[in-house]
Parts: C-alpha cells; structure tokens; sequence
C-alpha cells in the first residue's frame, strides 16, 4: 500500500476530478485535495444566480463521488503553495508529501488591472458569487418598487453585463427572462418589463469564438429577449451607480455613460494564485494572466512528476491558438495525466495531448440556444435541446440530474422560477 | 380603491401568509410586511440543516404566492416598532399608516437569560440558521478526519442537541442518520458511525406534548438510530467544546461534564422583540417569554383595530392552557382573523377564536415517527406516512412538493443526502 506512488491532485474542479475518477484502478494512492467539499458545475451557475437552480443541483459533495473508490483519500484544506524541490504541498497548517502532482485550481476573475472594480461588479466563480449576485438583483428589484425617483428607478432596472462570451449571454438572457416572465406579475409600483438589460462586448460581434452567423442568431435572440447588444464596447470606468463605455470601432469611439444599478462581470479570468508560487518553485513560466505554460505532455518544463491541467495551464492546440478556459477541455486533461501516469508505471511511453473539439454551444434563454459540432450549425429550439441534454449528461449525481430536469420542465412551463431567495450576505442572525 | 380600509399584515409566515390570502375577496387593501422576500416552511428546516434539502424547496417567494391577488402588496421592509395612536408601523427608512393591523412576527430562541449561548449552540429559526448549522455539523467531521488526538476526535464526533420536543427529536435523528448512514463510506481516518448523538431534555421524557406511550416509541427509535436521549437534563453552562449538566430527578441530581464540539440549541422560544414595542405603545401586556397577550378575538385589550397571532400571540385554549407555538394554530389564527375583518365590514359579530387541534407529529428518521390524531395513536411506517403527506400538502408551491418529494424518495432508497454543501459563513465576494 503505502509503496504505491503518492499522486496529490489539487482542486476538485472538472479537471481534477476527472483525473481522479480516471486513476480509480491504477496501482497509486490518490489524494484529491480541495478547500470546498463540493464539485461545481460552473456552467450553470448563472442559473443560481437568476433564481432557476438551487445551488445544491449543481454541486455534488467530493467524499461522496469517490467514496466507493477505495485508493482515494479527499482532504478538506487551504493549500498556500508548493514546494517543487522536496515535493511537498504546502498547506497553511501542515504539508502533503507527493510523488506525482496535478495542479487543477481553476481561474478566477481578471479585472485589467482595476481590482476594485470586484465589488461594483462582481463575477461569477463560486456558489457564494451567485447567491451574492441573485442577491443583488433582487434586491434591485425591490428597492425599485419602493423608490418614487424615476431617474433612480430607471437606474436601478438597468442591468449591465460586461462580456460578450457565453458566460455574458447566458446572464444577460437569464436576467431578461427573469425581468419579462418570471417577475411580470409580482410588483405593484413598477413594471419589470421595462428593465434594461445591457450586454456590453469589446470586439465586434458576442459570442467571439463562435461562427459568425451564430453571433447574428444569439444577438438577435437576445433582441427579441429584451436584452440589448453593445460591440465594440470598451469599459473605462465602474462606479456606484455608474459605468462608463467607449463606444463604436476604432477611430469613429465616443463616450458613453450608463446609469446602472447592478453590473456584472463575465470578461476576464486569470489563472488562480498557486500558479505562480508552482511556476517559481519550480522555474516554469506563466503567461500574461498568470496561467502555468506546459510542454506537449501538460508537465511543467524540467518536472515530469509536475502537470498542471484545466483553467490553470496555458497550453496550444494543433493551430498554435490557446486552448479555451472550458470543461471539455480539463476533463480532457485530466483524464490524459491519468493515463500517462499509468503508463508510465508500466514504462510505456504516450503521446502529447491533443483536444478533441466536440462543439460549443451556449444558451439564451427558454428554448433558445446555439450550437456548432464541426460543420454542423444548429440555433433555436433543437440547439437549446442538444444544450439541455449535453448539461444534463455531465452534471455529476444522478439525483442531481433528475431535479435539474424537472425544474427545468417547470421553468419551462410555467416560466416561473422556485430559487429566488434574497440570503443574508452574512448569516449574523 | 383608496376608501377600501388598509390591513397591514406584518410577517409572512405561516400565521401572516394565511390572514393575507383569506383575504383575497375582501373589500380592503392588504399590505403585507416582512424583512424577507419569502414564506419559509419551518417545520422542514432541520433537513436543509442536515442536508437532505436545499433552501428554496422549503422556500417561496412572498410576491409570487399573492402576484394574482389584485388586492395585495407586497413590501419588504424592517419594521422596527409600532404607534398604536397614531395607527402607523414604523420602517427604518419611513412609515406605513393602517386601519387594521394583524402582527405575526413569530419567536426568536430564547437562551433563559444565558444570551452568551447563542454563538455556541445555534438555534434553528432561520434560513442562514440552517446553512451555518450544515456547515458546522459538515465542518466538524472533516475536522475529526484530520486530527490525530483521540480525545479531540471524540469531542469533534459528540453532538449535543439541547431540548427533546419535536425539533430536537427530528435534529437529533437526522443527525444520527447524517453520521451513521449517510457518511459512512466517505472518510478514511474516521468511523463517522461512531459520532455520538445525545439528546437533553428537561422534563422526564422526549415531546412532552404528545402522550406518554409515543414519547417512549420515540426514544425507542432514536436508541436503534444511536441517538443517546438523557431526561431529567438541565444545561447549566456551556463552553467551547463543553456542556455541563445537571443529570437526574430532583433530591438525585448528578453533574455531568460532556466534551461536545457541536451543541444545538431547540429548547425554548421568545416572542419577537416587536411584541414588546406594541405592548408598550398599546398600553398591552406580555407574558413572561414576551409575547403579547390577546382576547379571546385575538385582539390587544383596547384596540380592536390591532390583532396579534401566530407564535407572537399569548393565548389560551378552552382547558385554560397556552396554545403551543405551533403551524396550525398560527394558520387557523390568520384564518380567523381575516373572517373577523369581514364580517366587521358587514357589522356582523363573530364568536371567539378556537383552536381545532387536528394532531402531533413528529419524525425520528427515515421510515420512523409518532402521530396523534384525537384518539389515535400511531407509530412507525404509517406515522411516518402520515408525517410525509401531511408536510407535502403544506409546502406552499406545486413545484416545491415535487422537489422534496423526490430528494424524500431518493433519500429513502439511497440513504443519501445531496445538500452537503460547506458554503462559506460569509460570501466576501
């Protein structure tokens, strides 16, 4: 037992937790080590955050996926920073000795270099990010309904979403859904029909790593949703109340200022901390937003015991373009360290990774969605279908799967949304 | 519309929630008051404490219960005190003038003068209550998992629920069923099954309300779910990490000294502190644990324009015994108080308010509970039955009864329990 090697995951996220699962009858000692006991399922979390999902639907406790796998250990702790040269992880009251590490802490959100910008517009990483943003555009609502101010009213019922990517149009359809639908009938004073719902996008088009008419088909959707599209948008300011644009391509910009409320966050991420105390440990490098560059074999450089996988590692396809911050590609990952590791026991060598690409897709609302796998581009009803079964499949927990399901047919339904509690921020009782 | 007379319902729990929609035909304009944006369904917060829930199944959204009554409003504000001269509830941030009031702002724990008990023995009122409950109870076993010391393991694995009515029992069989079932395949270091659950009642047996045979079938069952039950139990101080009792009959007591991390409070209640700064105002009394002593009609002696029910309400039935602090009491109360209003309109009297007790319940586990209905008197399978259906039909919302429902049945075949999320205390993002 205790000859067997020693492999040390960190972070439970898709890529960690498909490594682990993935070494389930390897000949080593697993270690999945995690400061939350809960997987996530990130791409739903905008659902928490809208009132749809409860945040148990999308989590599932870490002890109890691999408590039938019986070389895995989870460890509940706060890993501070690693230590490449004696092989330890170092935890802030103790440390892990490993033989082999996999580094999978995910990212976290990248302001541009304005980080107090987070508390005017806070991002959506983890379940308390989206119990603080349903919060907050509840609350909106409500303060609305009390307020006799019309320019104040007209503020607070403006939502802005900076960032045009899924995770951008994903909220911005959500919180038109829930402004049009869900709350129509639930104020007295004012109408949530007239919430403006502003999706701000720097390049030219949301949705940027889409085909092109796919863009047209989720810019259009998101019209018809009551949620306005700004390209060529440029943040250049945020404050209480207040967020200042530059509008328009290059060389035509102008200024525009938005009164708004309740701004959101989908723009940026940067690689989480521990990616830089790894890289100086052990001399590898991280790119411009601090993800940890990997060799062909997600090691880092000089340290074959060493792989970083997921958000974290900064790591090229075929075509040279880095491959995106998405699940598919971690639990790619994940399952290929696994896999070399085994080899390797048995001396057999193994290929680079390579990411196979089954698709993108993203949804804009009840039965809107797009979709493209290789040369086949699907919008509407039949691509929020393919969404809806594809999320289904990968959210860990087959109870999970089913009251995912059924909220969703209800949704559906009735457009109503069960999850709409405004929590404490601090439970102070 | 503006001569319709205005009732200002103050709460929106069971008692609040039940005057307002009985309301809904009458020829007045109701306003009803509350801190939070949704009716909780608080018999089933110890579940989202031991998570076999999550928040919002036991949860609906006050505006979406009334959006159809045309008569209603919702208002979500703080009310900190009342002028009964003037006929105005006072906000933090203004005023609300009414006709007719009907306060139903319930209890709050109730420490017997020992307020420095509460950050060490939470008690279970509230949502945040329930998730910080969760989070200790989770917290402590993954504690116990990375400590070494077997006198600390112990006292992390002794779990001490103070109060044997019906929440202490169904506290202390969910958390016997947490530890013993749910848990027990998850840690390595740990034998989770070997936590110690021990119950502490007062008086000389468990749910002193119900009779005498189904207060011994119940501490049956928690002895075959390893819940130790001590009665005869006076806690005398608590300490981090310590409960001291005060063990046996009078004339026989010994002091006992008990090593528990955890420590749950469910022993006794207070009106809330509203009650207090009506009874000032109107010239009215509280009883001793401060809730406002009502006439026969549920009004304040003097102010027939002013009603008190639910929990915050001091009233007696017929055998001259206080009314139990209870759901089916608060509703009947709001019932009652809505007919009464109407029929004043109509100047016509009504006779004064009686409680039909339809029945105690109480569950003890998985297939396991007490009932008293009149005469009957059922334990086991059926009780439990009884118990399931009876909780399903209340949960306010179609969607919310399918919901628990099936995490009910999943939990039921599987022993699982898919809310075990640690979420953090404060959500600093």
């Amino acid at each position: 037992m205790s000859t067997q090697p020693h492999v040390v995951i960190v972070g439970g996220g898709f890529g960690g937790l498909s490594a682990a699962r993935a070494l389930r009858k390897a000949p080593v000692r697993v270690t999945l080590v995690d400061r939350r006991n809960f997987h996530l399922f990130q791409p739903l979390l905008y659902q928490v955050a809208t009132g749809q999902l409860s945040p148990a639907n999308i989590a599932a406790p870490l002890r109890a996926v691999v408590s039938k796998q019986k070389n895995t250990r989870v460890l509940l702790a706060d890993v501070v920073g690693i230590d490449a040269n004696t092989r330890r992880v170092l935890f802030s009251d103790g440390t892990l000795d490993y033989d082999v590490l996999v580094l999978a802490t995910g990212a976290r959100h990248h302001y541009f270099g304005k980080p107090e910008w987070e508390q005017l517009a806070p991002g959506l990483k983890t379940i308390e990010d989206a119990t603080e943003i349903r919060r907050r555009i509840l609350t909106t609502f409500e303060r609305a309904e009390r307020e006799t101010d019309p320019d104040r009213i007209r503020s607070l019922l403006t939502f802005v979403i900076v960032g045009g990517g899924a995770t951008g149009v994903e909220m911005a359809g959500a919180v038109a859904e829930l402004a049009r639908h869900t709350l129509r009938n639930d104020f007295r004073n004012i109408d949530p029909r007239k919430a403006r719902i502003i999706l701000l996008e720097g390049t030219d088009r949301v949705l940027p790593g889409f085909h092109p008419k796919l863009s047209a088909k989720a810019e259009k959707a998101l019209a018809q949703l009551g949620a306005a599209v700004r390209t060529h948008a440029l943040v250049t300011d945020i404050q209480p109340g207040l967020v200042m644009v530059n509008l328009g391509p290059k060389g035509a910009q102008k200024t525009e200022k938005l009164d708004a409320h309740t701004v959101l966050w989908a723009a940026g991420v940067q690689g989480s901390s521990l990616g830089k105390s790894l890289a100086e440990s052990a001399g590898g490098q991280t790119d411009r937003v601090g993800r940890v560059v990997v060799q062909p074999d997600l090691t880092v450089p000089g340290h074959p015991e060493l792989f970083v996988i997921g958000d974290l590692a900064s790591c090229s396809g075929p075509d040279g373009k880095p491959l995106p911050g998405v699940a598919p590609v971690a639990m790619q990952q994940g399952r290929y360290v696994a896999q070399l590791i085994q080899m390797r026991l048995k001396g057999r060598p193994m290929p680079p990774f390579v990411y196979k690409n089954k698709g993108n897709m993203a949804t804009i609302g009840r039965a809107r969605a797009v979709a493209e796998v290789g040369w086949l581009r699907l919008n509407g009803y039949l691509a929020w279908l393919a969404w809806l079964f594809i999320h289904l499949m990968y959210i860990v927990g087959f109870q999970n799967r089913l009251l995912v399901l059924m909220q969703w047919a209800w949704s559906y339904v009735t457009r109503g949304r069960s999850s709409r509690l405004i929590t404490e921020r601090e439970a102070t009782r």
